[in-house]
């Protein structure tokens, strides 16, 4: 792989974004290989697992961009940039390419890594893992992607929430960064493993914890989050590439 | 009914919103009774049809917060004010009081009807009906409430939309307020009568609206607009209360 390639797990589009502040938008993804983390219901493993890596495949900037063109029509909309962590790769040129372009700039990560880069970002998501991922947070590193971001990219907080350990975790965050906007997602215990891309979805589950954190959330007069499912497991189960 | 009073369906919260640009944010509905409109397809004509108006209860602007303070503990939060058409209503009354509490409004109606009060609203959503409703948009009345919010309330458009004639009206509308964001909301078929309140939902149909939707604006290159389905519908069905 040469300097300035980026391992793609999968571009695809345009299909509206799932989570957190851009639900409902329109977008194109491009997933990225490679993870520094190893979380325990990880829904993404085909891109985190070096077992899969043979599907990552190394793509200039230049090229990356030519495939959102072409999925897009040449009409931009916001790129929603996802992993793994997408963090890890050298996203800069892409971004510059495409903004030039008329593109915008989403990325998710779990705030592990920081890049110089964030800065060009139009929305930065901060996505650090809860006890029940099983990763300890550097809140160090965290404190680098914020500022990282600056002041003119988008930064939001998300979290993902299976029990009641993660849900103080999300309060203990919303305490730290009280002036970030912070989106809460009920957990899928049932993610798919890479070889059965269409497993079937546990949606009464998902909609049993999606039920739970409204009630903790109105139980507790927390009114700042904002409480947001997984649209697209609710509308396409765990199939990929929509 | 003494002058100023509102009159009031249903009080209800904390949940999350549903809908439109608030989804998933933590709020107390206030439903107010009475419309001038009757869509083929509404869901809430407990609050529309005179035949539940025993059920509309004449409230001073006073008692109406009280109870929203009861509800959230005190602690401030947007409050959704809805209907029926809550334009109907004086609610300046009431908007005015709440904000001297901290408290934050949204009110959405299908902008037949203009008041002054709409420029102390925080997020004003309008609504207009599409074809499938039978009901004829007055493109002036749209206009007047627009201008009525002016420049410091937040001001969205959504609309429903069932089939392409609806998704037709829906472009037009997006061609005539370009500035102003959109929402499209797939159409819930199976409203249920006021009298089974709790009756079984469309899931099914209900994604199925969703993926044609989110495959429309993608095939027509269609960026600018957000798709989100009902939350609340998926998640508690067509019980009321929540």
């Amino acid at each position: 792989m040469s300097i300035g390639q980026i391992r793609v797990n999968e571009i695809f589009g345009p299909t509206i974004q799932g989570e957190g502040a851009l639900i409902g938008q329109p977008t194109v993804f491009v997933r990225t290989g490679g993870c520094d983390y190893r979380c325990s219901w990880c829904d993404t493993l085909h891109a985190v697992d070096s077992a899969y890596r043979d599907d990552w495949h190394p793509m200039t900037p230049q090229a990356i961009l030519m495939q959102i063109e072409i999925l897009s029509g040449g009409k931009p909309l916001m790129v929603s940039l996802s992993g793994g962590n997408p963090a890890i790769q050298p996203l800069g040129s892409l971004i510059e390419l495409g903004k030039r372009e008329g593109y915008r700039f989403a990325l998710e990560t779990q705030g592990s890594i920081a890049k110089d880069w964030f800065a060009a970002l139009d929305v930065l998501t901060l996505s650090p893992k809860p006890p029940s991922s099983g990763m300890d947070t550097d809140w160090q590193k965290l404190a680098e992607c914020v500022e990282a971001a600056g002041s003119e990219t988008q930064t939001v907080l998300k979290t993902v929430i299976f029990d009641d350990a993660d849900y103080d975790y999300a309060k203990d965050l919303a305490a730290r960064y009280p002036e970030l906007p912070l989106y809460l997602q009920p957990g899928n215990h049932t993610p798919p493993s890479p070889a059965t891309a269409d497993a079937p979805i546990d949606m009464p589950g998902i909609m049993d914890r999606m039920r739970w954190l409204v009630d903790k959330v109105a139980g507790d007069r927390w009114y700042t989050p904002t409480v947001l499912p997984q649209l697209h497991t609710l509308i396409w189960g765990n199939l990929r590439g929509v």
